[in-house]
């Protein structure tokens, strides 16, 4: 059974993944946040008592009954009801890795109650299975720069430090991007010569991120598997990209499957900022630093 | 004009390239070297007077004039001849970066004569040039573990250290492969998911080198868009690897085109090697360590 007289609640980041040509493999933690808070209720049913967005709140349920479930069969607890309180910044569908806020605020807030110590490997596996892919899931659980990949049936994860001198500015489009649709867009072969050229900038920019040598990334974000076959869903996508760095950005990406944008820069973050909606004005603009902390859990009396 | 009165040497490491799935991108120097001395002569070609091997001088005469010219069309200068001596213990045509032993040793020879002070990226871009492509040339300019590659006809390299905890356990087989027969072995095309798995080792093994973090490398080194297809060109390649792994190593790759493979382990690397040579017994064991300084030139008065 859980405590009974406390009620828990999990901050996480909003990630950014891909990173360009780093498909389903790099991610980003960001300044930029939900919470969810669980407190047990009398029922064997999750139950969303104030929701994100109203409209979605059945989504919402299913996605946190499933992921209670999944700590549930984990851990081989007895499986409990809570009622959910989710609110916070990260807009859904935007590519901003929203879905592992609540997964995550969920498991992380059960483990808290509970009381069961999952290991943070551990939780970063069951969000994988929940999500199909760990590139948002990493460094929401971790923090920092990440690169994670499933390797032989287990998750893969490093993670790195990001210097608080990076900015991300993110232009966040009014429209929303279906991960399931965007995905489909991608085709089933590549070239050799497009498959190395993500190989190859996907390990330089692991390096150069993993040694703090963000000089090094002009010229990285380039990619050749998903970013072209996306622009479709969101056409200004390669002039968002270059505005930015024309105003100073090192690089830029579709952020997840989008639709948000994302240049990093270490100078001049507004006038990038300022560039990009030019390109895309029916968006918001959002500056952030990445979090360099995992996710956090709080405790609160009733 | 270069200095009448003295010739110069020059030692560069053996390099092993790939990594397994890190193809054209990753390499590592190693503690195992050639060296190529000049001295200027009074014509203008250049003359192989201690080869590497007898047999095959003209091949290697041919390379030297070629790195030579290369040298002086990009600095300008007028040309010379030199005699030139060839000495180590790199094998040639075994994946171990034997070509860019030579190439660098004349170019960086050349330079310190001259005293052109042609800058390391210079270098390793005239180098690519000559190797079509950056991942032997690397980490023989820089030392370390490498990552590299060409982005916007420009070369980009970001150099780690490697912990001499290291232990490379090569296996040098007695045949030679040719690195172009064994480029025409790969596909023209990939799948998505061998894509995205080498893609997402690729940069995990980048990550786990730069942050130094060698306990996660066991089964990064799992390739699937060259080895697979040059497992013909030396049948024994998948055995010899599982059984160092099977003996303590982390993993293991074929080094380059091969026919080296190379397991790297952090303890027990004489067993690793006796495993790994039970598998192929025409072969040679090396224990080698990563060389982490760049190559180094010596000047010597005539």
């Amino acid at each position: 059974m859980p405590l009974s007289n406390i009620s828990v609640q999990t901050r996480v980041a909003a990630t950014t993944s891909n990173l360009g040509p780093g498909f389903d493999t790099l991610g980003i933690a960001l300044k930029l946040y939900n919470r969810t808070r669980l407190t047990p209720n009398s029922t064997r049913r999750f139950r969303i008592v104030s929701p994100l967005h109203p409209a979605r709140t059945d989504t919402a349920t299913a996605m946190v009954q499933n992921a209670a479930d999944c700590f549930f069969r984990h851990t081989r607890r007895r499986p409990f009801g809570c009622d959910v309180f989710l609110e916070g910044d990260v807009p859904i569908a935007r590519g901003l890795g929203s879905s592992v806020t609540v997964r995550l605020g969920v498991i992380a807030g059960l483990d808290a109650l509970c009381n069961t110590r999952v290991i943070p490997k551990r939780l970063l596996e069951l969000l994988t299975a929940l999500e199909h892919h760990p590139d948002n899931a990493a460094p929401a659980v971790f923090g920092g720069f990440t690169v994670a990949g499933m390797v032989d049936a287990s998750v893969r994860c490093i993670s790195v430090r990001v210097s608080p001198r990076a900015r991300f500015v993110a232009l966040m489009p009014r429209f929303e991007i279906s991960t399931p649709m965007a995905r489909k867009l991608i085709p089933v072969r590549f070239t050799k010569a497009d498959t190395i050229h993500n190989l190859n900038r996907a390990a330089l920019i692991s390096a150069a991120f993993a040694s703090n040598d963000l000089a090094a990334l002009p010229g990285l974000f380039e990619d050749r598997i998903h970013q072209p076959y996306r622009q479709q869903l969101i056409p200004q996508l390669s002039r968002v990209i270059q505005a930015g760095v024309a105003a100073g950005a090192l690089g830029g990406w579709l952020s997840g499957s989008g639709s948000t944008i994302i240049c990093l820069t270490l100078r001049n973050a507004k006038s990038v900022g300022a560039a990009m909606l030019h390109e895309l004005p029916e968006a918001e603009i959002r500056i952030l630093s990445a979090e360099n902390h995992p996710y956090r859990v709080t405790r609160h009396p009733i």
